[in-house]
């Protein structure tokens, strides 16, 4: 098969369309002949050298894709050879096949092709399992989303619509915060224009936010506990202003506020099926309903991963790139 | 009635022993005849200045107390003038009578002396409310308490190992840490000569704490963080070490840790009625059984609170120090 390899660490031209041996499905894995797989911003840090796959994880990047199954490994029920699947991946995503824990697999929702499938697996999981299962986001609770128009933050916007929340998010230009606005947010904050802090507190009569999303880690540590609200909760997802900041205890400890941080990718196997299965649950039946779906900004061919790479890099796009494998 | 009255912030001789108008209970309240009273950092704080009560509290410390209810409000149920009670208290502790909110009374465990009591109701809450209902400790797990031979060090030792935890504590002598040890400890750090990161790492075959109950913030923050098993919660209740640290938002995101802060005293009071209520359920019936038990350093009269002051200043008490309003 042929996959995108990174032969030496670089900028998106490190990115190498090769002929590779197939990968062979382990005990408990199925072969998946990968239709899509979507570039997500850990594909760019493992590109750069800065973020190794996981002790027995591929070493191709790509951390979801759809496709069909096209092999079953021992001790696996409930899946078909060619059922169509998207799937959470430790790696191995951009290749034409890949093997996946029948865990991390999920079926095409209803009504969504199987290419636009790939756009799911990563933004559903890293929402839902932060956003609902660590930091509990209610109905009637306001939600901010940082990078509201990210595959993340349209993900978000729409999951927390669907429950019941009311939603804020920033984004660094009018067009994106217009799309966070088609998608149901409620509160648009320019970050280039506007303090984060002030916007929120004033669109919640003072309060602040109940949960906050953040990609922006060090950067943003502080002003986000400012925007928290009693009891709020932070959830940190990403590090894209630094890894270490000060944080005012005394504020927290005021607010009776938590600050959490959590990664997919690093996860054993049984945390991240727990999270699938959580997904197909609870999200599944408002993908199938239509209430939820994917954002997708463009479709490139998988060989051409490094001009994908280079719109992500250019912070251009609304929601997911997708690099497509087959069609 | 008398109450301890802070005319002018200062030293333990600022607290004053003075008649003052009897409280009257409002509507869902009862007035308690105070048999006794605990002291906490807290008041030691407000005694400085540091910590005004919040709005609508009495002006007087306490924030803990046991006795019998003289009094009954309006709107009260399921409480009868003459029931000997304990109570968690927003301030007032200190006097011969105080006003409490009917959902922050608990009855006197069984084989629990009606002054002994009064250690219970504030370390209890404290514990129960962040090492269980929001650190969600679980049995098996390593709870690390730091300032073990506290009050609220000696309350979570006990309610840790009663739910099958493992306990691992920091004290500053050889007879501190002895004393956890008879409550249950099973891994003691005196923090004088050892480094706790490199004890507990040690004691857990490097995996780490699950649980962190912290009472000294900033100063432990970072340290904290490394002492984290993976999935673990660090939660802060004080903030003896200050109020700013670093955090290492890259540990905590490969760890998928939390950081959570709270106060009990400003939570409004269906907040404190609902911990009172998860305490009555919970923690009552170990108390009541004999698997839990108040842990008093000493009793001196109340109207001697100054003393009471210097010895917890001077930290040389293990566990609570009560103050004895009427026998």
């Amino acid at each position: 098969m042929h996959a995108i390899t990174i032969p030496e660490p670089g900028g998106p031209e490190a990115l190498v369309w090769t002929e590779v041996p197939d990968p062979v499905p382990g005990e408990g894995e199925v072969l998946v002949e990968v239709t899509a797989s979507a570039v997500n911003r850990a594909d760019i840090m493992q590109r750069q050298g800065h973020y190794d796959p996981p002790p027995g994880a591929s070493p191709y990047p790509g951390l979801e894709c759809s496709g069909r199954i096209a092999a079953i490994g021992a001790g696996v029920s409930g899946w078909a050879v060619g059922d169509e699947v998207c799937a959470l991946l430790a790696g191995g995503g951009y290749a034409e096949k890949v093997a996946v824990p029948a865990g991390q697999l999920l079926p095409v929702p209803e009504g969504v092709g199987l290419s636009q499938a790939a756009a799911l697996p990563e933004v559903v999981c890293t929402v839902w399992s932060n956003v609902f299962m660590v930091a509990h986001l209610r109905p009637g609770e306001t939600l901010l989303v940082h990078g509201g128009s990210s595959g993340i933050g349209t993900m978000a916007i729409q999951l927390a619509k669907a429950v019941g929340a009311k939603v804020a998010v920033t984004a660094g230009t009018k067009e994106k915060l217009e799309r966070c606005a088609e998608l149901g947010a409620d509160i648009l904050i320019n970050y280039r224009e506007q303090d984060f802090v002030a916007e929120i507190k004033e669109a919640t009569g003072g309060a602040g936010a109940d949960v906050i999303l953040d990609n922006m880690g060090a950067k943003y540590l502080d002003r986000n506990v400012q925007a928290l609200a009693v009891n709020g909760r932070l959830a940190i997802i990403g590090m894209q202003g630094g890894r270490k900041g000060e944080l005012n205890i005394g504020t927290l400890l005021a607010k009776r506020a938590a600050v959490s941080a959590t990664s997919l990718r690093a996860r054993p196997l049984e945390e991240k099926a727990a999270i699938v299965a959580a997904v197909r649950e609870h999200v599944w039946p408002l993908v199938d309903g239509g209430h939820v779906r994917p954002i997708v900004d463009r479709e490139l061919p998988m060989s051409d991963a490094p001009a994908a790479h280079r719109v992500v890099e250019e912070s251009g796009h609304i929601g997911k790139v997708l690099l497509i494998a087959a069609s």
